[in-house]
């Protein structure tokens, strides 16, 4: 089939294009694909020390050794206990990835998928920027039929929709043919599950673990022949309709692969992208007018009512409800002038000088529009600043920073590489790792998942002090 | 909290309940439990060697040891893949019983979840009964606020409360306390999936087993503090409004364990629940009238709407389709005069005769009445015979052979449980292991898990000779 034709409209078509697509050859689209990864390690760096990344590694450490590496621990584990970590280490921080089509967290769910069933396997990383933007194009087919309404229903897309992605990268790591493709995607359909009522717990990232493990147990089940239902979409009992939404008319065909029009959006804020664009348009604003705590007398931010849904902590009381909270994160930012892993600490979490401002942030949903807006980008944001002295300055931000229209420069991505992987790592091993993912396309997934094991293991043995260079080197 | 209130109305209140629970000591509820066990691991043998099964268990044995026995297999998996293999056996021949309230396989899900766990902690056999009773209780719990609407709404319940209420029997097995219980079953709800649309297909069976590891990954990173949303069922984006159900009023207080109330309903026919109550009229119809394929002009069953989706089948082109296939089971049970295990393989499925009656065999939807109606045995089942001299025979049947109100003598449970361990193990071994089972309570869990890996051992050595009786001995 067509590379350029990623949306059929059966499940048979829909495997067709999985296993019958050549190789993935667009210069573009592989860069892109090449920084969501990088992106996406950087996260999973960042989040070792979390103490949901910790738990569920605790939990899982009796439960089935294997080959594959987990971050920051030198044991290993099975590729789907090491996809079950790894993504919940990729959304721990809330730092990682949008891919708006499909309003999910790609990349937590595909990248910790196809490094660890990539590792298992021996795949090359070629392989795994081939098979990630295969499962980021079924994310953007569920996307086109499903969203806004599953997503406006309470479903958490990164885990409903992520894990019927993860199972197609996986069909493509493992070559699994047609037919065999068809039954994955079908029992991931089983697999699919997951409400945004858990935004604001550990539950919110672990999501993306679990979308991670599903994505490989179902390719690797049906790699075994377990089948399921040729057409688990369609119907009143199809995914589609029980998961709340209604398929689509057909897509034309010769459209555009979604990574080439929509792209991934990466994080400037470590926190829920509903409040980004109010805190790049809060940014702009101090920094053109010089505003501090001091001059500032409100900030009025006017969201689509989805982002309201999801930012429903105006009081945080844990560090993730605060990822959640829109007074939390602007206050912050103006006290701060910043807004950085460092402020999302139990210690952050009471300044008084936040909690003295919070009272000050005012967030209103927009009116509501047609069904056919994602909630999410479609209607711009809003946001004005009332100062001390009676003036009034509003910004409309229609894409925040991070997206392909306002990207994250290189610099931008290496300075949050580095402060991602600086929690876990020395900042010499931080720019040690940073470097060798430079040429990922060249490497393999068996090299790049020992960096995370021996990390674990380098940490084990220096009491986290610097290694030398050629402990790094494996 | 009493032990005859097993209904709280909150998330806090269930796990209350759940771990606050003094140990079920009422002997009814315990005998019927065991016979739960026994009648599940008899499932559980019969479906050693089924395709799915075997699929399974090749899918998973590269993905994670431990120490839990698999059935027919020497080699021993995680607690989680274990259940995974273990559930989608219990569940693979349809054999498995039934708990109305909430119109789950309930015991393909809890049996093979806490055999695995109590295997991997060395619980003892009471603990599981404890365990079992607790987690058809949260079934039932489940059951009152969302069947009939979730499973007409095409939810495969089973898949969906199963995980749940497996989730609450790990909990109970692994003693956690009321907080770690609250987010057991909060972690659940984002794993309790499946959609009905796979019956006929392999992953009917998989869901039992999904269900199962579900629940005991649940209470395991439960135990290891990861924590979920505290009432993960309410509002918009809870569990029961995702999964098409409405809360319903409290339930009064002492009311009677489900267990004790409505039991679990053991299957006389290896298929598909749905038919159950046409097939006993059927078969009661034809002994007393001596009727045969030659008398027989036309069979004619009306049943509730509910069941007739369930049997959507009528020309099955596979044994799994065959078992969710009313003219296909109606026709055998008229050309055998009876309806085993032996009448679902590849070549009874082609049977002339039997092909020849099916077009004799209809079945009609009963006329929708209200929505309290669970859609299973609230509306009876009428089959009418027409002989071939104009004799018209009706039976109206309200609750199958199976249920507590006709249940399967201690003679056909023995009975049943030979014809399935026969299937894997010698007449001997299969008796041997029935006798055993008989001080189930008495046991542990170790024990009885070992067998199930024994017989692969045993078949492994021997090629499916008899093995010297010490052998069976462990």
């Amino acid at each position: 089939m067509n590379q350029l034709s990623p949306f059929p409209t059966t499940s048979e078509e829909l495997s067709n294009w999985v296993t019958e697509t050549g190789k993935i050859t667009n210069s573009l689209a592989l860069k892109r694909a090449k920084t969501a990864f990088i992106d996406t390690i950087a996260c999973i760096l960042g989040a070792a020390d979390e103490p949901v990344t910790k738990k569920v590694f605790e939990g899982l450490r009796g439960s089935g050794g294997g080959l594959c590496s987990v971050v920051g621990r030198a044991e290993t584990l099975s590729a789907e206990n090491a996809a079950l970590v790894n993504g919940t280490a990729a959304h721990a921080l809330d730092f990682d990835d949008n891919f708006l089509p499909a309003v999910t967290h790609a990349s937590a769910v595909l990248v910790p998928a196809l490094l660890s069933l990539g590792e298992e396997v021996g795949a090359s990383c070629d392989q795994l920027l081939d098979a990630y933007i295969v499962g980021l194009e079924v994310q953007a087919w569920l996307g086109h039929h499903m969203i806004p309404v599953h997503y406006a229903a309470g479903w958490h897309a990164t885990s409903t929709l992520g894990t019927i992605g993860a199972a197609a990268a996986c069909v493509r790591i493992l070559t699994l043919d047609t037919s065999t493709a068809r039954s994955a995607i079908s029992l991931a359909t089983s697999m699919a599950c997951g409400s945004k009522i858990q935004f604001g717990s550990m539950t919110k990232p672990l999501h993306a673990g679990l979308a991670a493990r599903a994505g490989v147990t179902a390719a690797r089940l049906a790699a075994a022949g377990v089948e399921g239902h040729a057409e688990p979409f369609d119907g009143p009992w199809g995914f589609m309709s029980l998961h709340h939404a209604t398929k689509r008319s057909n897509i034309p065909e010769n459209r555009e692969l979604s990574i080439l029009k929509h792209g991934l959006a990466h994080k400037k804020w470590p926190c829920c992208a509903s409040a980004h664009r109010t805190l790049d348009a809060i940014y702009e604003m101090i920094e053109e007018h010089s505003l501090s705590t001091e001059n500032i007398e409100k900030i009025d931010t006017i969201i689509p009512e989805s982002n309201v849904k999801n930012l429903r902590f105006d009081n945080p009381k844990t560090v993730n409800e605060a990822r959640f909270s829109m007074p939390f994160t602007a206050a912050t930012l103006v006290c701060s002038k910043n807004l950085t892993l460092n402020d999302f600490t139990e210690t952050t979490l009471h300044r008084q000088d936040v909690r003295n401002f919070m009272p000050r942030v005012f967030m209103h949903a927009a009116p509501a529009q047609t069904q056919e807006e994602t909630g999410i980008w479609d209607i711009p944001a809003v946001t004005t600043i009332l100062t001390t002295n009676g003036q009034r300055i509003t910004k409309k931000i229609q894409q925040p920073v991070g997206t392909i229209h306002i990207p994250l420069t290189d610099e931008d991505l290496e300075l949050k590489f580095l402060e991602c992987a600086g929690r876990t790592l020395s900042t010499e091993q931080a720019r040690q790792f940073f470097d060798c993912l430079q040429d990922f396309e060249q490497q393999n997934a068996r090299h790049v998942a020992s960096y995370l094991r021996n990390i674990g293991a380098n940490r084990n043995r220096s009491h986290h002090q610097p290694v030398p260079e050629h402990k790094m080197d494996f």
